[in-house]
């Protein structure tokens, strides 16, 4: 039997590119725990995918050591797997009342929230997990309230986890990120250090929230007579605060349009993060009743997001919102890397209507949740670590993370940049990547979790290029003559009205080879149906230059 | 018999987004010229396109009036569509001796070089091109040599088309920006002014070409001992210029991978454009016979598009070079819009090997070709036209150089935002926009030109999201009994060995569906086909929340 062990693990599960954003194990002898549970956004080429989770392998095996989920804020990437994972292994979960509170609304869509057990804890809380782990939660500012990073002790020493953060010195709500504690903790000594990437390739500061605000006031001062709608992520709380100000102050009513962004009001309504004055919200079925310059509507559709209220508004396809040309349209955020031309395409289309389109780079109606190379050097600086590990970033970001750290005076062999499902072993004094455990990436298409691995998407990507063509046959059972066909099916090859000659004369050529076969006694089905896709694939590409997925079918009656 | 119109017409004809792009028409009585004739890049929905060219029908419905094609630079966008629309209609063609001569590499793969007319002709040059239009090619700078706007002077006034450009004044081949030439036609009076929009939304100038020379020396200078290799676009001379100037200093050899980088290389050398002393280029395969620190490699593949070198050198399959741990990879190019992701995998990639790689954000190695607001101001301030269209940009380009325009002085009326094959009729005191032509897009895929079309495209949509389900029954033709099946086929659905449960059930959902037309004497196809897809679609929704296409065929034996 093994002896038990002394030393720390700690292992980024799952996420695509960014490693250690959606899931991280931390492991000591028999106990683990566990921060965030987040879903990834299908790559392009994971054609016809739904969502990313994390590959819980690892997890579901040692599921009696797992004593927590802690979670750092409440953004998909971070508790989007949640009732994937929970519906394997059922352990309790801690976070901050807004993370909870959208927490619950998820588990209750998946109808797993009564056998879920919720802890909600506020900034500054220790809880203890299990008889090796404590866990600090520390005030951080980011895009969504009620983040937090976390100060894990162990008993090898205390591990500082960033989670997503900036320093935002005038925060709309709350305080600035608690860099007392930061530094506290630093002055004690930390033993590692994992801090998030995703701007830690842009020089300088990020601005604060409260310059929206400001860019929000110009706004609406200069849009006498005019409706405003405000497109952002349903999470901003913080934005959606400072548009519900300024439409307070310009004597506007608000009203709130789509299914994401109606239940983050709600819950962040219900739960106190959003000052709403009374007779300010008013429903979008009685924004009729107003004229336009008492109106704002905020909606999701920041991204060009095809199904989303903003997209619907556009292409004139929403039940409730018409846009006017002189409605002025804010887009509040900027596009995620690979949503741009959705984004461009949607500017395009509303300002055709004729409406007053303002997004950002226009004007700066948008700041990233995410700390720039300032920030994360001030962080550094105060949390002083012996072993440091970048989080939260694709290889790039984790390279440039390294630089910023050695340049900071840390030892390139103090940083340690991991892959997903590396394993960081760490004493009170060393630190090493021991090996890796089954980790990555769970492909959650409709209904199905892991149904769809690479030779289905595989089929869909060459569907998707060059379409299909179906070859059928019928044959007698005995001597193998064609009783049917050969018929030709095809679909997203060619438009076949326009191209029938193009048909027939694939039909005559599999005819042909199957007229050898008969002669030559050939009745060997694999055989037959290679001739068929060879056959035919020369031709098509031939006369075509595409390769369509040839699929031959014999019926043997 | 109509009398003849004494109006010029101005027709921004194909192109994608961008207005004006990819081709132009300037029609004047029984007269037409063309300016550029290029190709777009599908957009992400367009499955499986290589190529967006034009809809040529109205130049072809009017072949007979068209004396020239007259082209600014030798781009993609500006010259791609040449042997698709030649092929059509045998018109000369008018350009630089650069953009002629890659005109004419392309027409050669195309097979129609020897029936083409090419002329070239030089900065300053005015050609007459029929009875009424005289076209004056006016040097410009841009990020490929030789690009020019043009002068055209018809009956009815002067037009200033601006090509693609910036105010360069260092440029590293040449002069700059004939300013003077703008300044002496807005003093005579423009009629109308089209000006390019690209970079309208940015602020301030465009950096000169010079700007990265500087920062390419500083890289040198550094990496003693390594190699360096450097992708960039194929057709950026000055770039690849610099490059070379950089290898020269630091005695190395200078290696081009990639056939297109090859291509134009030759091309730009044997037209003098490129300045390469004796003995500097090598061939990629002696590569072997030189240390790292006497090697630069210039290649393609700066998109991070799948097939060029860089990728494959980035996933170990080139076969002539291998990536090491000391390479310096310097991606010399910013990724447009939509690719970005394909370019930071393709720099997570190359990180993972070790190499250092420099891109734009972390080093300033790439600056754009086109001018921003400070420079397009200062053109309208030269050339002070009667008319003003904002062209190559998108909708949203177009409001902004429009608004620019206003502020600059124009009337707003005196703008036209066209949509692609707007007419703008032109007299010598007004301009309206009167009616439009056909025109558009024409979808390239393979050898296909056209023949792919919105339910191809459909059905590739549909089929990349969830494959598809083929189910075959061969039924007797007199009796309609069942013969054979029914057999279920399914591709990019589910993985058909884990889930061989799902598709035994599906078979009896079909077959149960069969019997019921059987017991109730239904032998008419259409219905039983019918039947088949709702009960399949029906069935596979409420087990896994996916709708694959749904293909039954009857076999009729």
């Amino acid at each position: 039997m093994a002896g038990k062990s002394t030393k720390l693990k700690v292992i980024p599960i799952g996420g695509l590119h960014e490693i250690g954003k959606n899931m991280t194990a931390f492991e000591y002898n028999n106990e683990i725990i566990i921060v965030d549970c987040g879903v990834a956004f299908p790559e392009d080429d994971m054609l016809g995918i739904d969502l990313v989770i994390p590959d819980f392998t690892y997890l579901v095996k040692n599921a009696d050591k797992i004593k927590a989920i802690v979670l750092t804020h409440g953004h998909e990437d971070h508790i989007g797997s949640l009732p994937y994972f929970l519906k394997e292994v059922n352990v309790p979960i801690y976070g901050t009342r807004l993370t909870i509170g959208l927490v619950e609304t998820k588990l209750r869509e998946h109808n797993i929230l009564s056998r879920v057990e919720r802890n909600c804890v506020n900034a500054g809380d220790i809880i203890k997990l299990g008889d090796h782990f404590k866990v600090e939660f520390i005030r951080t500012n980011h895009s969504i309230a009620d983040s937090c990073a976390l100060a894990i002790t162990t008993p090898v020493g205390v591990v500082v986890h960033s989670g997503d953060f900036k320093i935002d010195y005038t925060p709309i709500q709350g305080d600035v990120i608690d860099l007392q504690r930061f530094a506290e903790l630093g002055k004690k000594g930390v033993l590692l250090f994992m801090c998030e990437s995703t701007n830690v390739e842009l020089k300088g500061y990020t601005m604060s929230e409260k310059t929206v605000g400001a860019i929000f006031e110009e706004i609406f001062e200069e849009s006498l007579g005019r409706r405003i709608m405000v497109a952002t992520f349903s999470s901003n709380i913080h934005r959606i605060q400072q548009i519900i100000n300024s439409a307070v102050k310009h004597n506007r009513k608000v009203a709130v349009v789509g299914r994401s962004m109606s239940n983050v009001v709600n819950t962040a309504c219900e739960l106190g993060y959003l000052d709403v004055g009374e007779n300010v919200m008013i429903d979008i079925t009685e924004i009729k009743n107003y004229t336009d310059e008492q109106l704002v509507i905020i909606m999701t559709g920041s991204q060009g997001e095809t199904m989303s209220a903003l997209s619907r508004i556009a292409s004139n396809e929403h039940r409730q919102v018409e846009v006017k040309p002189t409605d002025r349209i804010i887009i509040s955020a900027s596009p995620i890397p690979g949503n741009e031309k959705n984004v461009y395409r949607l500017i395009n289309e509303l300002l055709k209507s004729g409406a007053d389109v303002i997004y950002d780079g226009l004007k700066d109606v948008h700041v990233s949740g995410h700390a720039r190379q300032e920030e994360i050097k001030l962080l550094h600086a105060l949390v002083k670590p012996k072993f440091f590990m970048p989080i939260h970033g694709e290889y790039k970001h984790l390279k440039v993370h390294q630089k910023l750290a050695v340049e900071l005076g840390m030892k390139e062999e103090n940083v340690f940049l991991m892959g997903i499902g590396d394993v960081l072993e760490l004493s009170r004094d060393k630190a090493k990547i021991a090996g890796s455990v089954p980790a990555g990436q769970v492909l959650v298409d409709g209904l199905g979790v892991g149904d769809v691995g690479n030779i289905v998407l595989r089929d869909r990507k060459h569907l998707s290029q060059d379409g299909l063509m179906i070859v059928v046959v019928s044959m007698g059972k005995e001597n193998g003559n064609i009783l049917s066909g050969p018929d030709i099916i095809s679909r997203g090859f060619v438009y076949v009205r326009e191209s029938e000659e193009l048909i027939t004369e694939a039909r005559n050529v599999v005819k042909e080879a199957l007229y050898k076969c008969e002669e030559r006694n050939i009745n060997e089905w694999a055989f037959i149906k290679t001739l068929i896709k060879d056959t035919l694939r020369d031709f098509l590409w031939h006369k075509t230059k595409r390769s369509p997925m040839i699929l031959p079918i014999i019926m043997e009656i």
